[in-house]
């Protein structure tokens, strides 16, 4: 049966009109007033021919302004791709044409990338600040949500090197944030603090969460741990998403038993936190959620509590209660608890599947489970342990790095015969990528040429940091590359 | 889109094992420990063949044994038709026949009304004690709910004077659960009161929410104000379901101040409260929810907040976050606020129509949005009054009193032509149901002839407590009933 539920935002200001929406620098705002802003700039949007089933690509930084236009497509029900604004230009308009957005709206501070998307994408390309000169015209609100509706796209990359754009329903964004209520409990003075990029998931459902249970966002332009922390310390913040990298920069400044009592917690994604971090969170009195999810979850799928963040070090916990987790090998068996195999995700907040990639979809989507490429297991307590995000998955700074991504921009090269990407650590960042290339005989090509070639195609931190040639790549019988032999190639080329 | 979700007992009890489920009598069992009684269960019921699409009938009282014998069902994909223990023999079986149930479990304190029954109904009908002594047989429970099936069915007089059985889905109670988490907030020290009987939605929509949200119930056999006053001082209760009449006697006992802060509040169903003890409730600090929602709604639709008791004098509040409301005049065409007309409810917790009675659902659902019958309106403010529970709805000590269903059994008597059922004012039960009777010319039947011909057919709260012979029935050109004159006879009568 179809569920139908009431226009978010709508609903949320005539419920809690005077509560505070967000904080933004100096600036808050109640419901009511994120609304009334919400429905003008879906008024100016409309000018532009946005309506339900339209679709418009947005790149955008961490703003109030952002909330409000995402809010605004939201209650025109249009389709928002929400671009990381990391992105090279190239990457930037491969992701517009691959998901036909009638539109793109922008901030003025990303426009030396637009210039050059300009010349090629045939579409209407607004600036935020023009946009709000605009007329406002009479919107049509969209007064109920179908949960079946598609109303973000975020892509995200694979092992195939092309990213995806990964449908998230309402209802994956609804079934999210009530799951992680369940888990985490609700107060009516919630703040939670959202440093991280709302262009990924796991800011995006800070908003999410904002509406639905009527919570007050703090958001920051950009994680500065000073500004987390005085925030912290003056605002009455309960919770946080944070990255390991950002834990670990917060956890430096921090005094054992400096943060009150009414904090919550840090809710960690983006892959597990070293042990050391964990101890001295928590004796300095953090707490600390570490969960396990992804674009294609709508955020968190499983979530550790902190009394258990030692006893079950790495661990990611247990799947929230609409959720389910198993745990099959490669004859797609399933199997017991202890076992390694590839985790399996079922339950309401995962995606639908990837815009116009049938085929991708139904290989990752069977009978309702979703394959997620990880490798880990379940302790004998049910507790999820995550080995190996995705094989070969690169976790940068809370960013994802696919390496056949980066594999596929390097053999693009006219010198290159075939290159590996692995993940190497780094003391801020947790890994960054490396590379192992095999250029043709008489080429003459330097690392630092390669790395300017991947420049000006790759959002910066998939640059490689390191590119050594080889002679050949370690493969097995079948070619397939054996990512564990780069990753020892690695390991001796470092000492 | 099917929204599925795991087992919710087994969920709990892998979630949160340790944590306590149900407080009965001087016993306590842990999630853990539900689940496994539960399960035993299942497999003494596997016994009678019931499985997944089955239809079992339950005369339990409020029991921790009652509360194991739902979850069981519940796991097995049971369809539970949930009987009010207050019914006559005659109503039972009226209910058991509709509904086909396949099976009835029945408590020993119910052994009379089953005697006569077992006469008639040709099906199974086991005790609990003896079920208990069944061998375990290995139950077949459902690791997944479809939130689209349907779980419980819950009977319902209405206009017509039948009975018709609610259908409650997984979704109903998902919803349900959810959307009063969503406005009464959430903590895992949550410890509800049930004191209302668990075989009403007010009830049994507290062992949904224990579930969902691994909160303790603590159950009570029946409403005793001093034990429920008690039991909020001395065990830490954070919420209490109650209707009116019991909100009184409690207050009646309770001094200024008397309730402890981890209180949150009464959560007030079954018609609205009287001002006065609404005031002093408030200058008792006594938190009160008033509340508006039915069987077909699982349980509250909309609720007011505590500050606003007063203000909004006689609110229910607004719809929760998941619903809807409008108000609509007999053109069917929606009314601005301010204005009067039939109550409309839509949202997922709304039943999806009466078991086997299509013309009925079809007739009162129109386009998702539910006719409840009920009379009101918005203020300016969108905070719904309700004037007239189903126009002629009698409230009397939280039981819902269809007048047709008693005139039906009136004029089934031979000695007479009409009759007509209005409210009459009572001080402890809120409204009792008072007659008036057209007799044939010839009869000397008396008012107590008749009292008793009624007790034998309708539960004791349904019986007139007044009955008072006329020459005829206020009627309108059509022959409608004017049910707004009787209320005149009757204060005529009164005084």
């Amino acid at each position: 049966m179809k569920q139908i539920v009431p226009n978010w935002l709508k609903k949320r200001a005539e419920l809690t009109p005077n509560r505070i929406a967000i904080m933004f620098e100096d600036e808050t705002y109640t419901f009511k007033q994120v609304f009334e802003s919400a429905k003008k700039i879906a008024g100016q949007l409309t000018n532009f021919g946005l309506e339900k089933g339209s679709s418009a690509a947005v790149l955008i930084s961490n703003h109030a302004d952002s909330v409000m236009i995402l809010y605004a497509l939201q209650m025109l029900g249009v389709r928002t791709v929400i671009l990381n604004n990391r992105l090279t230009s190239k990457e930037l308009l491969w992701q517009l044409e691959d998901s036909k957005a009638e539109i793109l709206l922008y901030e003025n501070a990303f426009v030396e990338k637009i210039s050059t998307i300009k010349n090629t994408y045939q579409h209407v390309v607004v600036e935020k600040e023009a946009l709000f000169k605009e007329k406002i015209a009479n919107a049509v609100l969209q007064e109920e949500y179908d949960l079946d509706d598609v109303t973000t796209i975020m892509y995200t990359s694979g092992t195939t090197g092309n990213p995806k754009g990964v449908l998230q329903t309402f209802g994956n964004h609804w079934w999210s944030a009530t799951a992680s209520a369940l888990n985490l409990g609700l107060s009516d003075s919630e703040r939670w603090l959202c440093a991280v990029p709302i262009f990924h998931i796991s800011g995006y459902s800070i908003l999410m969460r904002s509406l639905i249970y009527g919570m007050t966002i703090i958001l920051h332009h950009s994680f500065k741990e000073k500004d987390a922390i005085e925030e912290i310390l003056s605002n009455s913040v309960t919770m946080m998403s944070v990255v390991s990298t950002m834990l670990m920069k917060i956890n430096d400044l921090l005094e054992v038993g400096q943060l009150p009592e009414s904090f919550r917690g840090m809710l960690l994604g983006g892959g597990p936190a070293p042990l050391s971090l964990l101890e001295d969170c928590k004796r300095k009195g953090i707490p600390v959620y570490q969960s396990y999810g992804m674009t294609e979850t709508a955020s968190q799928f499983a979530t550790l509590a902190p009394e258990y963040s030692i006893e079950k070090l790495g661990s990611a916990g247990k799947a929230l209660f609409p959720n389910q987790i198993k745990i099959i090998d490669e004859a797609e068996t399933e199997l017991a608890n202890g076992s390694e195999g590839e985790i399996l995700v079922k339950g309401p907040n995962v995606t639908p599947g990837y815009l116009n990639r049938e085929q991708e979809t139904s290989k990752k989507m069977k009978n309702g489970w979703f394959h997620t490429g990880d490798i880990g297991y379940l302790d004998g307590d049910g507790f999820l342990y995550v080995l190996d995000r995705r094989s070969d998955l690169i976790i940068s700074g809370g960013e994802n790095i696919y390496p056949a991504e980066i594999e596929s921009v390097l053999v693009s090269h006219e010198d290159v015969v075939e290159a590996g990407i692995v993940g190497m650590d780094h003391p801020s960042w947790g890994q960054v990528p490396a590379a192992f290339v095999v250029k043709k005989k008489e080429s003459t090509i330097s690392e630092n040429d390669l790395k300017e070639y991947c420049m000006e195609r790759l959002a910066k931190y998939k640059v490689p940091k390191l590119i050594t040639f080889v002679e050949e790549l370690p493969r097995n019988a079948s070619r397939k590359l054996l990512r564990k032999d780069l990753r020892e190639w690695l390991k001796r080329e470092l000492t």
